[in-house]
């Protein structure tokens, strides 16, 4: 997606070889009529198939999620990282790991609102090792619901998150695609 | 607003006098169409302002932000209140204390994303205490930005929370204002 890759050419920090962070219009201040326009393709890719909900994971991938649910016109769950004491016991958990935070959360989505009626679409915003989506995943099947397809919007290729996705029978699109960070020079494929 | 206050009666489930979990359209699964409906009242209702930013924190503040920034057409920026290792030291930061999980958070916002030519319009989910609010509007004054207003999804009106924040001079527009859960009965004012 055009748009979302100069945001990225123009406003991305390069820290490492490994870590780009869009926190001016992705991760903290967040672009909303970029996000519109990402949920507009979102619905584009995934318009042949049904899908009942969106399911995100906190904190980045809800806006996110919630422009996208708009274009669909179904909610969004979100997987919760930090449980608050009135969620209760009767929930789908998956384990993920944050490479940012360098910490493992027990995700949690209570099973009331997911079942084996549902057909949900699975987006966040980025895919590296793909360890959210992976949990995400997870809890959709540990509920017998369906994966219609999942939706990133950064997606570094040089990371195995990908591959690891599509090894479960699950389709992937990314609107930006980073092939390579070297030298501070972003290149998409 | 007469769908929210349906939503609450419907859904709402009253644990104790004082907790309303939401859970089912407000902070768990999120009721997009609902939440695009409360962005077109809280335009309405702070319409005069010149708004440049809406503020919020995270988590469950940011699904209802981003769609009313898409009504006001501009970003949101949200409080963090895990900050990941590449947050950076440059940031505001104010104390919050979270009834719900009975903990306090160190919230921050870079300071590069807000500054004393914005005028910003706080967004939030729900008001109680009023202490996520008012580590808001201190994140605001300490940057020089004027706040133009609070806009709240649900006000428990029998805690504290507005007339703390209108004591510091900023309005407060609550979409569903809850004066008792007595006997697990929801009565609006």
């Amino acid at each position: 997606m055009k748009l979302l890759e100069e945001k990225i050419v123009e406003y991305g920090e390069v820290i490492g070889e490994s870590v780009l962070k869009v926190d001016c219009f992705l991760n903290h201040q967040l672009d909303i009529e970029l996000f519109n326009e990402m949920g507009k393709e979102f619905k584009r890719l995934f318009n042949e198939e049904k899908i009942t909900k969106i399911l995100t994971i906190e904190t980045s991938g809800i806006a996110i999620a919630a422009l996208a649910a708009l274009h669909f016109g179904v909610p969004v769950l979100f997987a919760k990282k930090n449980a608050g004491s009135n969620m209760g016991a009767d929930v789908y958990e998956a384990k993920v790991f944050s490479y940012t935070k360098n910490k493992e959360y027990n995700i949690k989505v209570c099973k009331k609102y997911i079942s084996k009626e549902d057909s949900v679409l699975i987006i966040d915003d980025f895919l590296a090792s793909g360890s959210a989506v992976l949990g995400l995943i997870q809890i959709a099947q540990a509920a017998g619901a369906s994966v219609a397809g999942v939706g990133i919007a950064i997606e570094k290729s040089f990371e195995r998150g990908r591959k690891a996705i599509e090894e479960t029978g699950v389709r992937v699109e990314s609107l930006a695609i980073v092939e390579s960070m070297k030298n501070s020079q972003i290149s998409f494929k």
